[in-house]
């Protein structure tokens, strides 16, 4: 493939942006891949195992000169980083970020992209429960969904490049305003990520039952959710902190959900538990029609390669 | 190895007895294998793929002269079930079950064992969200823990057997009293699956986030949740009907919990959640260092062979 962006500058350089390496080489997309993180260990290891081809020694050095910079911080480290490098970016320039909230991002984004240079917010929903420059493989995005959240004065051809680039790092992308992408992202992700962290937390505080009692009986249930409680909590606290509002309300809506199973139980409404739970297998079939999982049974035992 | 028993029947032929035919036959555990399940189109499927050696006309033609009879029908149906099959028992034989509750099981099957015939409950921790005779697999066991739960007149010798047997369906085995069995589920396996099905019930409820938002994005988190409440919507009704008090004690701290979280996103309080979701990344390395899972990034899309 042609490179769609003659250099690339990724800001951070955890599990997304190291995938995001990996994934640019496969597809040769990129002319020069270069990065930054805010920690020199980081950078270290980023050099050690060649991940991009140049690791500056600033986000601004890293973003100067770049047609494309990704922003791929916490949400909660936007817009410092923002600040830092607007000065320095080249016109007809293309940012974006990874974030996994969007309208908090564009707010702290927006005001430090400089006239001339297109601001395009985008989120790859894809991920594991490991973080790091190590912790990316080339496969990570391949059929899994980006969102492109352009704001209003997107240009139309930058969005389409942008749209093409994430295409050739394997996802299939949709386009998709702020507000709906936080109230969409809060019923997909957030929401389940608090609950799992919830369960795991409540699992570990109780003195009745054992530490590792819960981790020897885990395949019972419990297993699958200490997988998505084991993401990384800078990341997933600036998430909570930045879409309060979707988060909340879809929360008001689980915890009514919850009471009103909870009362079944309490009054033995068999019928009620039954019609419940046979309503939410149909979901299931759904996301396995459409890609999303397999239906391999008890997947947790199978070792894939990370590399 | 030697059978550790002659004649094995089955009472029910779904994920769990269909796995232990498998599992039987491969380490050549019983002489001979009988089955019987309510439904006539089970049986014929069970005959048709010639899952057991002899499939019955009914529960207490299949236990009638078995050394080991095996319930592994829903916890509701136990008590008829033992009522049925309580009178032909041969004097010497072992009554199991693979039930999810023991403590109900315990009083409803209990009275229903003639003397001279050994009770000893047990629970398999193993499951897929699959059901019936076709998704059985022999694997199925391995390196899982099986909890037998002996009652207090239950013979040492025999229950070494049983424990013996277990293990050679490849099951790591503990024995427990049935009511600390009863918590820990609760904990482990009851409590997380009542959360799944609420949260997978919300997302299905919503209006402002359609269905094919929730499947098409379901890979950031929510995904997880979906296989775990996909389950046999009548196992899981019994469950709750039958495991009611310890249930309600853990989705009541489950409750306490997601309030102060909750609390904590409303107020911004950064600390509280960082503190929170570092504190729950602890429990999943345990997980994974006993060997009940792996650190397999993504592991849902990875297809196992299912027979």
């Amino acid at each position: 493939m042609t490179p769609l962006y003659d250099r690339v500058a990724l800001i951070g350089l955890g599990l997304i942006a190291s995938s995001m390496c990996h994934a640019m080489r496969r597809a040769g997309l990129a002319r020069q891949i270069v990065g930054y993180a805010r920690s020199s260990k980081t950078r270290d290891i980023a050099r050690e195992i060649g991940l991009c081809d140049h690791i500056s020694e600033s986000a601004a050095d890293a973003a100067k000169d770049a047609d494309l910079v990704v922003l791929c911080v916490p949400v909660g480290a936007m817009e410092s980083v923002a600040q830092e490098i607007g000065p320095v970016l080249k016109p007809g320039a293309t940012v974006s970020d990874v974030g996994s909230v969007k309208r908090t991002v564009i707010d702290a984004v927006g005001p430090h992209v400089p006239e001339g240079v297109h601001f395009i917010p985008a989120h790859p929903l894809a991920g594991t429960e490991h973080s790091g420059p190590r912790s990316g493989f080339a496969e990570l995005f391949d059929n899994r969904y980006t969102i492109i959240v352009p704001v209003e004065e997107s240009d139309p051809q930058a969005v389409d490049r942008l749209i093409a680039f994430w295409g050739g790092l394997g996802a299939l992308t949709e386009t998709m305003d702020a507000d709906h992408h936080d109230l969409v992202l809060a019923v997909t992700s957030h929401t389940p990520h608090l609950i799992a962290y919830t369960m795991v937390g409540v699992a570990d505080d109780l003195r009745r039952v054992t530490d590792s009692e819960v981790i020897k009986y885990s395949a019972a249930g419990f297993r699958d959710f200490t997988r998505i409680a084991a993401s990384d909590p800078v990341m997933w606290r600036d998430v909570f902190l930045n879409n309060k509002e979707a988060t909340l309300e879809i929360l008001g809506r689980f915890t009514e959900e919850l009471f009103a199973l909870q009362r079944a139980i309490r009054q033995g409404d068999g019928d009620h538990l039954h019609d419940y739970f046979t309503r939410t297998r149909s979901i299931r079939r759904g996301i396995i029609e459409a890609g999303q999982d397999t239906d391999a049974p008890d997947f947790g035992r199978v070792k894939v390669r990370t590399e």
